[in-house]
């Protein structure tokens, strides 16, 4: 079952509306407070989508947001590129984190030199960051499973995944869990788990196996990309496309012309505008908020901030696919 | 280990100044605007502080917040205050659930109407409703466990909870799982957790009972309020003040009395205010909101929302007790 709300009855008024109802002006308007973004692996479009959502609330807010980071999958490139920007003496920071411990020292270094700085995407959750935003992995393999259950009816089910990366193995046990709790005729077992290593080749080599293996399976949860693609292939190849219900994670051009296809049943969808989004809000009200309740905050030892927040996952299959195609 | 984080240095300004610096009038004026925070055993303290974060929200964005709900702990109060709310027609609602599945039907009808909702405290994860902002209960038994864990340092530690109620179990199983990671030399096991039923006087003679039979019992990680306050007495009565440290959950002008009184070494305080200024918020930005990256987002069935937000806790202790009194 999708709960994802429907938000066709709200009224809606574009980010200019807001700012006029406001009397706010464009980002411009509030010289001189800068907000900052800083990626690793920044070329990719992953990031795109959480800076929209963080230019979406520095719009509403009238201030400016800037994206930076290093386009390297390395450590020590993004722990330089952090501490230029907090160089610059930036508003605030959203980060995401290549490392979580390696980010620690600057990332406090931040905070204690009065820079606000929110984690998204992933977290460093043992450094002084205000707030982690990103996808709860649980509930998400919760939704796979409430998306496929109804779908499999009865049968086996696989998993492509990563025993040994944490977010994997909380997608996997989200979803496990679930079936069982909730759709008892799907079974999940460990010799139906496969570690696809992170490669799109180990995905659908290792599935063709298991199909010959296994008949009975009528469902496959592929909890990252590239097991999405392999798996797609694995399932074409095995002539089970009707057979077999699919659901993936993350998109591109790629995954959705897959499900335009008929190849794959459906993706999740991470909510990266709503990082940006409400990350920009949480660094600007560290900034500027008040927490009228309390005699002194800062004393008391308080963040205005919720500590860790889920941005939760979208189902993409054939009847929303189009608009999440690039504009 | 207590990773709240301090906000000493960040720069501060007042409701009324970040009003002035974007142009914007108190609430009165947006006029038509009002969103409402709807409860039930409307007049406890507890929601005062959930109400002054809406209201400092609906300063901040120059709408109205008015509270509602009923006095009785009633289900069918509750549903026919919010039934009421409704037909209103308010800009949208903050909603605090006293029973999930009761309010699921009146909650989707707000939504299916246009009104934005939210839970806030207690859920109802099977309606319709956007978002639910409240305490992460296993992160709160975390807190608790990094908190006594040094403490204690050695010996056992005893839990007063109610086994059959959801976020207490959550509170104690985020507070064991701890001690057993991180903290081996701190011992508690199924015979050290004593089932309190909500009542402050079964917490007192359970505990005593069982601090007679366990000298070793070093940490008491109490789950509720009653429990708080039962426990102390016990403690108390037992002269092992000295020699046991003990958390509770929440806070009143009794529990800061006994924690500065020396009777009670901390408690937790849930995020009350952040539930209510995040809470009108996300109404907000439901109503007035637009998510650029995505080309219809309401026909895509996506929601600008994160649908799950830990509103976090904080240690109360005589180190910072004086800032929570009521001013």
């Amino acid at each position: 079952m999708d709960r994802r709300d429907f938000l066709k009855a709200s009224t809606l008024s574009t980010a200019a509306g807001v700012l006029a109802m406001h009397g706010l002006k464009p980002a411009h308007a509030q010289a001189g407070e800068t907000y900052y973004m800083v990626s690793f692996l920044s070329g990719i479009d992953y990031w795109k989508d959480c800076y929209r959502g963080m230019q979406d609330a520095a719009a509403f807010l009238g201030v400016e947001a800037i994206y930076t980071g290093t386009p390297d999958y390395d450590i020590t490139s993004e722990v330089r590129v952090l501490e230029e920007t907090i160089a610059q003496q930036p508003a605030g920071i959203a980060l995401t984190v290549i490392n979580p411990e390696a980010l620690v020292a600057p990332i406090n270094s931040a905070i204690e030199g009065g820079i606000p700085l929110v984690a998204f995407d992933a977290d460093s959750p043992l450094s002084k960051r205000y707030s982690f935003l990103g996808t709860g992995n649980y509930a998400a393999g919760v939704m796979a499973a409430r998306y496929l259950g109804p779908l499999i009816g009865s049968g086996k089910a696989a998993v492509l995944t990563v025993p040994s990366q944490g977010n994997l193995l909380e997608r996997t046990n989200g979803f496990i869990n679930t079936l069982k709790a909730e759709f008892p005729d799907v079974e999940v077992g460990d010799d139906l788990i496969i570690d696809n290593e992170n490669n799109t080749t180990v995905s659908a080599t290792k599935l063709s196996a298991l199909l010959q293996a296994e008949p009975d399976i009528k469902g496959v949860f592929s909890t990252n990309a590239p097991a999405a693609v392999g798996a797609a292939q694995a399932i074409r190849e095995a002539g089970m496309l009707s057979d077999i219900q699919h659901i993936g994670f993350d998109y591109d051009e790629g995954t959705l012309d897959l499900i335009d296809r008929g190849e794959l049943g459906a993706t999740l969808a991470q909510g990266t505008w709503q990082m940006g989004f409400w990350g920009m809000m949480f660094l600007y009200m560290v900034k500027h908020g008040n927490i009228k309740s309390v005699s002194d905050w800062q004393a008391a030892g308080i963040s205005p901030l919720p500590p860790n927040v889920d941005t939760g996952v979208v189902v993409i299959n054939q009847s929303n696919s189009q608009y999440w195609r690039a504009s």
